[in-house]
């Protein structure tokens, strides 16, 4: 009987760590090659299953899957795109377990946040349904850190740490300027729905007047009237104001405050742009001069200043996943698990797709201060730990030197895929 | 008869590394205790001298001082105010004089771009005038890379390196999601008549389908037909288009794309932000999804991705200012000198300041590749040295550790000053 194979894919928004997991699950599948034929990975996400594009990781050099710890992005891509129901679009499913069953796939390890979880979690029941067991594993990735269970994802700490750095970077520029010209900053950062990145800035201000001064965050009802009183106040007293945003800032409501009017593939109102909508906010009603910057893609991609530990968490998970598939679990994935040390000690757990899956963490109201503005020490002690040491990639004449697959695809088995 | 002091100055908008020429300062004139007295700086720039706000640095400690090498910003505050002529203001300039001569200062070193050049040379010309000689000394700043002579102005590399890695990031971050979501990357970059910083993005790309794709550049006037045309062959042959906009871009009429009195991505009132602009003109006529970030502040207050080159050579033009004034020159600035060297090889040079002040130096049309969106390879034999190295700031917590400064203020001496 030949080995089973495994298929990993990377799903949904992709971060500057998520091919560290992908480095942790190739490395320790290559390491029980007793146990596991191939490795595939999916071209574009679970596309490439349904496509039966399936990459031959192991066309890829040690070095090169070994760079992959230190380079963003998705290598072997990623995508946005949900499997439906099994009611909606059976043939979706029977597909992809044509595909599985063609080349074999027993293991299937699903990268990716709460939407992610789910497929793999219906993967897993589907794959019992048709007598075909798959072990599905799914393992955690999101720059929202607003999956449940787990302490937090793979992703979030290194964009935590690139907004915390940068905002206290340009509240040093704002500060030296703003007795004769610029008063406000504005920074936009990711979050559409939780506050965890915008809160993670707040850590940058470790002395009164350091920025940021200010944080919008989602969960609290944007007020007009107090944020420019506040906004004001910061101004008169340490001659400038820093503000980070959450793309995700509404009005308590359901109305963001900036809304593009269109909406991706999972039909979520596409965001950005309240950076400058909050800056001209503030121009127009207390007059200051302003500048404003949008991050976006920089600062999830950001792996030149990722954070250490979240390099090590990601790799962790994705070997954990290897670890779990070997030992005959099914429908689970593996979390980070806060122990409770005094000093930051972490461990790998354990966590069912179903109770992971279409569930958002949201930040607790006991992180944010009393005024809404800020952060509180109980949030700093839990952001701190997920940011802590550098990880630099390597570099050649002055650049990181970034991994380049080959992306060998497998050849086809199966007739070509036709979505209903 | 007492030692004579020195006053220093930080002007305009600050940079990543305007802090390591103050280092350079500092820690030199310390060196020569028996030649200067106090080594003041000027409490947000020039602004400081005219209120005799002045920073005595010598009660900053020797570890504060060298740890400026390592922060962002204008430790000592910086200012957006340029000296009218002396015909058109001349109360001012006897008050600058006035404030040098009751504190003995006899070395005057500004550190900034074009207008503060001219500043310092006029401080000259008056000193002579009015019989209390002052040796004034240039120190180049500004991250626009607009100064004449000077190969290199310090500043711009670390912004430049800043540029190339973010898009370099973001680029693989499009890459991995163009199958099935964003196509279309805008990311705007500062230089408002120079397109050096935008040029200097385009390093990121070494081979072919490497972002950035697209380069808009101050100096080519835009054509819409035409880049149009480019991102629809970019995202048909590559997947997705990463773009490079300089703020500065413009129709070629001294129109600036930002200036457009249209609306923004959002249908608000445009609020500055050429990239939204952009995206939104290829959303309205392609169709293509995307993202854009406005770095902003962030590029050039990035130190913890400060190039090496440019650390050093900031700190060498500080360290040259002091040697240059203790040696008796006047009106002179150091420069970078490029040797004609296989490998890159500097040293400092020295140039008037009435052949610096007031011109600004373009990126030459021959650095821009035919078809006005590229750089050529000799743009990049020029910029790539420029970005050379990694000069990490030390962390603490997670967070780069940036000097904070007690800022002591001198005793004043004189009344308060009234400008008319």
């Amino acid at each position: 009987m030949p080995k089973p194979n495994l298929f990993y894919a990377q799903s949904g928004g992709v971060t500057s760590v998520i091919n560290a997991s992908a480095c942790g699950v190739i490395e320790t599948a290559r390491k029980h090659r007793s146990q596991i034929g191939k490795v595939y990975a999916g071209l574009n996400g679970i596309v490439g299953a349904l496509n039966e594009n399936l990459i031959d990781t192991g066309k890829e050099s040690a070095a090169s899957i070994a760079a992959l710890r230190a380079t963003p992005a998705g290598a072997f891509g990623s995508c946005r795109y949900k499997l439906k129901s099994f009611e909606e679009n059976q043939q979706e499913y029977e597909r992809l377990m044509a595909v599985f069953r063609a080349h074999n796939i027993r293991y299937f390890l699903y990268n990716g946040g709460g939407d992610s979880q789910d497929t793999a979690n219906k993967v897993s029941q589907l794959s019992q349904a048709m007598n075909f067991p798959i072990s599905c594993i799914g393992i955690p990735k999101t720059v929202d850190n607003d999956l449940p269970i787990t302490d937090t994802c793979p992703g979030f700490g290194s964009v935590a740490k690139y907004v915390a750095v940068s905002v206290r970077e340009a509240g040093l520029d704002v500060a030296s300027m703003c007795e004769s010209s610029t008063k406000v900053f504005v920074m936009e950062v990711m979050g559409r729905h939780a506050g965890w990145i915008a809160g993670a800035a707040g850590l940058a201000s470790e002395q009164q007047g350091d920025a940021p001064h200010i944080i919008l965050f989602p969960e609290i009802a944007f007020n007009k009237e107090k944020f420019l009183k506040k906004v004001q106040s910061c101004v008169r007293k340490f001659g400038y104001c820093a503000i980070v945003v959450s793309e995700g800032a509404n009005y308590g409501n359901g109305q963001f405050l900036a809304d593009a009017g269109s909406k991706d593939a999972f039909g979520h109102v596409q965001l950005g742009g309240v950076a400058p909508f909050v800056a001209n906010m503030i121009k127009e009603a207390l007059g200051y001069k302003y500048h404003w910057a949008v991050a976006d893609y920089l600062q999830r991609a950001a792996r030149h200043i990722a954070s250490a530990t979240d390099v090590e968490q990601a790799y962790a998970v994705g070997q954990a996943a290897v670890e779990f598939a070997l030992a005959g679990k099914d429908a689970v994935m593996p979390t980070i698990v806060r122990r409770p040390t005094k000093q930051y000690r972490w461990e790998i757990g354990e966590a069912k797709l179903s109770d992971v899956a279409n569930r958002e963490k949201m930040m607790p109201r006991s992180f944010i201060s009393r005024d809404g503005f800020h952060i509180t020490s109980g949030a700093r002690d839990y952001f701190a730990p997920l940011i802590a040491g550098e990880d630099y990639p390597p570099y050649r004449n002055g650049l990181p030197r970034y991994a380049r697959l080959k992306r060998v695809l497998e050849r086809k088995k199966l007739k070509k895929w036709q979505a209903n």
